[in-house]
């Protein structure tokens, strides 16, 4: 971190803050400019608070320097994570579908589901069984019922299944019945949730938050690293913006930096990020070709019925179509599908 | 709520829509423009699923016309909602000043500042006990023993005390502390917490989410409302933008909005809301001119010590003089402080 | 238009709405709900002003159902647009690429970019002569003596020439050397511009504004379409969002939607819309395989002393590069390079 | 400005960077911390470009310490800029509101808005002849016709007149009739324009664009200030976030912010910033809390008929409501009206 101090501080105010640092257990390396001072910080400083420093008098701002994640790093590991779902591996060579409806409402949608996006070629079976609705008065999901009929379409097709967690106390329930734990979006920030699923025995797919920054989101994935779980699976789902024609933006060129930044799988969920199906092919093929690892995709035998999300939600025949198109793309950037 | 079809879409296509619209139990009135028709849906629509009425065929968008919200709304409930807090009342003449640390440290850090904002002016003692940090490596805070020391603060200076409750299995355990549930804005859209709320017997202190629109904000109340807690205070707490000199961007406009949109009580957050502690003055002065019912802000004994949030904290001198300067700009807008 | 009335209003209200309508010239048609009248505007209300009419007494808002463009419109003229630019076809299967540095700086820097970007198959030659920057301290471009140097460069490698122009008084002067003109991303609703190069005799490259929508961006070109000039590219460049680790956002879900909306050719340009030379290639592998008809890139052979945007250049070799990746891509989704 | 190297840099690396910022004029203050080296640049390096450093092999990124801007600083200037028009001045105790028509319609329109503005107490009087408007369908202004009747509007009621300017081109004939040049905030990064008003004899009100930052602003004022012209009013307008229900999120803290770092004055737009009539009452009362300098107000004798703007235009009985409602929150700041 590097300590800008303001035009005119005083030597005073100088000493002052080089003591302050080297009380919290830091180094100090003084350079004087013509206009300003700033007094840079030798030491791991990950832990010291920036607030605190820009409080001192004579200090303008601070700047950090390291990046604020360890775990999540690829200084900190240079080789790709590969998040290994009952013998699916993510972040390899193949890419991973995940597909499905936005939530579980009865047997047999689920299993037509299921069955149609295996036969498609999908790896992953998603689908919702505690829904988390801007509403209250909107379906809020089957709950643990939904998870049994989940876990029995894992029975009929061999498919994994990732489902939302929303609460640390549904962890344990979740875990008896899931593959993967999904934390939602809107879940980025819970850190009780994100403790708890650090904790927990289950690969997790963290979706970036829709306010979130990368930066926010590594950190995120770094709590849930920090707490002894190293299964995370990265998810870009489209951010906020003053764009309204879609849902949300998604932001492609975060595929490919967080490719950069970390060691972990990094996917894209195309159906959230547009809100719109016409949308969720181009976007796939957009997300394949900057380097993603995987899809989350809505997959509903009748959107138009769909209690959530229909609009965004591919029929069965058009998401086969899709994976038919995207298996070229996905050769052309050296991956198979 | 309206259908709006595509240019060009069939008497088929038309017809199907109504049917399916009366099939949910509503009411169709068809209008035919010279580009496009238009399908109004006549009947309580807010359980309805947009997102399932636009994937029928021939359907280009659904236009929401009622508000979706319902307990919050002024149109439910035209007259103010005052909440009463220990007989400190939120949401009628009087100013409602809630000032402390951003987290409670030690026994001497907080009695210091409970006295000191006790003596300007404050009315309730804010302080966090459990805190969510973006880092895993920062202080995470005291947890029940920061509660244990919110309890004595307020048995020394008589101020009732808010805090943060940051999942549903911590609402017991801080309901026996707090006098009034502070939700953070990360978890405006935690719904398990919302519902947990909404059963506890304390006011709850709900801030918007930082990426979160007013109607969101309205929505996450009505979970509270609709399962049985009338006592919401709104806080507005600054909103992310690209602007970056300030931490978020005040929506002061917000204030006045809520205020015709509810009848909830609206509170400000400029400390947070600004990030920067010569912003809280004149921004404070803004929100109390805008028509809020109060503020929150945060007030250490030390900012250059603070575990979290210096930066953005004033000193005890400067918030009594904050407090004067106040109190004009109150009376100007026919309140009092 | 539709124009919903409060809850509440009055039948004079609505009479007098009504009357009001009909005054301008379009047909009422009235739909009365449960708890909010609607009333439905029949007629071309393209020049009807929404503001006016929702100061009417008892107007709560209006809702435009007609998308407010119309020679830009698919509605209009479904068939793609292409653009000629002298012999290069832009919105055809073959995708155009056109590159070369930020600004033109020298004769030997234009000419060495100029060879290596026609080598490595580019199509046409961009270049700026007169420069928008956001510090009247930075180098501003080297004005018609670029120009000049463009049209060399043209002569020596037969590459069509793209330039910004920046005022409307400057557009007779860049006509005479360029053969396609640009609207930078801040001028992009600079009207006066739009009318002018919709005056010209050349194809218009407009780029979206980073604050724009797309529907601005259509209503942009629009202007330029309205004013007699048919031959409109449009390029998505990045919008301007919280997410700071890239320059901008590059919207790519907005190159499907355009694709959707209008028949006129989209192209993407990474350079800009990331700001960092690594995620060049990505995001124009994502481009391409979300439709887009062609890229924009910066080329400069020695970009650590180039005067305006380095970090986003692409040096010659890596350019190459990119090209002989891309081409897979393009192949994958039927389009050739 | 610093250079933070990449993890793992080379001597060499580090070397040759050193050398390059000692032949760009400047000397090098190197740091050698645990994890990454910093390069600090000592000397002017307002016209350095950063990203011609950032492609220097091992940079991981630059970090500007000063500002960019100088003429418009309180570091350069540290006394407060007072904007003398026809002996109103703006920036000093007294506040100035600038009240009127969003666009000149008729005679009778401009002259029964300017008398009653003046008469409840406006200092200037807004109107706008050249108009920018997002459809080339909307009524574009009256053009030197609009001048024509401001100026007749002064004449009679002695009011100052500010108007848009909207093309370099039109500089001349604009200052012939108007007092103040607006430089609306679509065009706040159109450079030729700033460099004309600039060069101008006339008091420029430059209004933020709604996606830029603060530091842009004033970047661009400085723009203005660098060719000579002294005399700029910055004007708080909104700016662009994803909350819809306001037209723009009024930025409150950017006045303050502002008047922070700079000698000119600050006034705010309430009507644009919001949209609607409803919230400039309000907002005008956060912004004078806030310390602006003066208001920009749209009032017409007729909203429901104007031909732009009319959601958020005051009638004249409420604007005089609004006036006497402000004069004691004025005073609550020490400011009279």
């Amino acid at each position: 971190m590097i300590i800008v101090m303001k035009q005119g501080a005083t030597d005073t105010q100088i000493a002052n803050v080089c003591a302050r640092v080297e009380q919290l257990g830091c180094q100090v390396h003084l350079s004087e400019g013509q206009e300003r001072s700033i007094v840079g910080i030798i030491g791991d400083v990950r832990s010291l608070d920036r607030a605190q420093l820009e409080r001192l008098e004579g200090v303008e701002r601070t700047v950090p320097i390291l990046r604020p994640y360890k775990l999540t790093s690829r200084d900190f590991q240079p080789q790709d994570t590969v998040v290994s779902i009952n013998g699916i591996a993510v972040g390899d060579t193949q890419l991973v579908v995940m597909a499905g409806p936005c939530s579980v409402e009865s047997q047999e949608q689920l299993l037509d589901a299921a069955r149609a996006v295996k036969s498609a070629g999908a790896h992953i079976l998603r689908g919702g069984a505690f829904k988390p609705r801007t509403s209250p008065y909107s379906f809020q999901g089957l709950g643990e019922e939904g998870l049994r009929l989940l876990a029995e379409a894992r029975r009929e097709t061999d498919l994994p299944v990732v489902t939302e967690v929303m609460a640390p106390e549904q962890v344990p329930l979740v875990t008896t019945y899931a593959d993967v734990l999904q934390v939602g979006a809107r879940n980025m920030q819970n850190f009780a949730l994100l403790h708890a699923v650090g904790e927990a025995q289950r690969p997790v797919l963290l979706k970036r938050g829709m306010m979130a920054t990368i930066e926010e989101l590594l950190m995120a994935a770094e709590y849930v690293l920090s707490h002894g779980n190293e299964r995370v699976i990265l998810c870009e789902r489209g951010i906020r913006t003053f764009e309204k024609y879609t849902r949300n933006t998604v932001d492609i060129s975060a595929v490919a930096v967080l490719k950069q930044l970390t060691h972990l799988p990094v996917v894209v969920d195309p159906s959230h990020g547009t809100g719109k199906w016409e949308l969720v092919e181009p976007i796939s093929r957009a997300a394949v070709a900057a380097g993603a690892d995987g899809l989350l995709i809505e997959v509903h035998p009748s959107p138009e019925t769909a209690l959530c999300d229909g609009a965004q939600s591919l029929k069965p025949d058009r998401f086969r179509q899709m994976m038919a198109g995207l298996r070229p793309v996905a050769q052309a950037v050296g991956r198979t599908l």
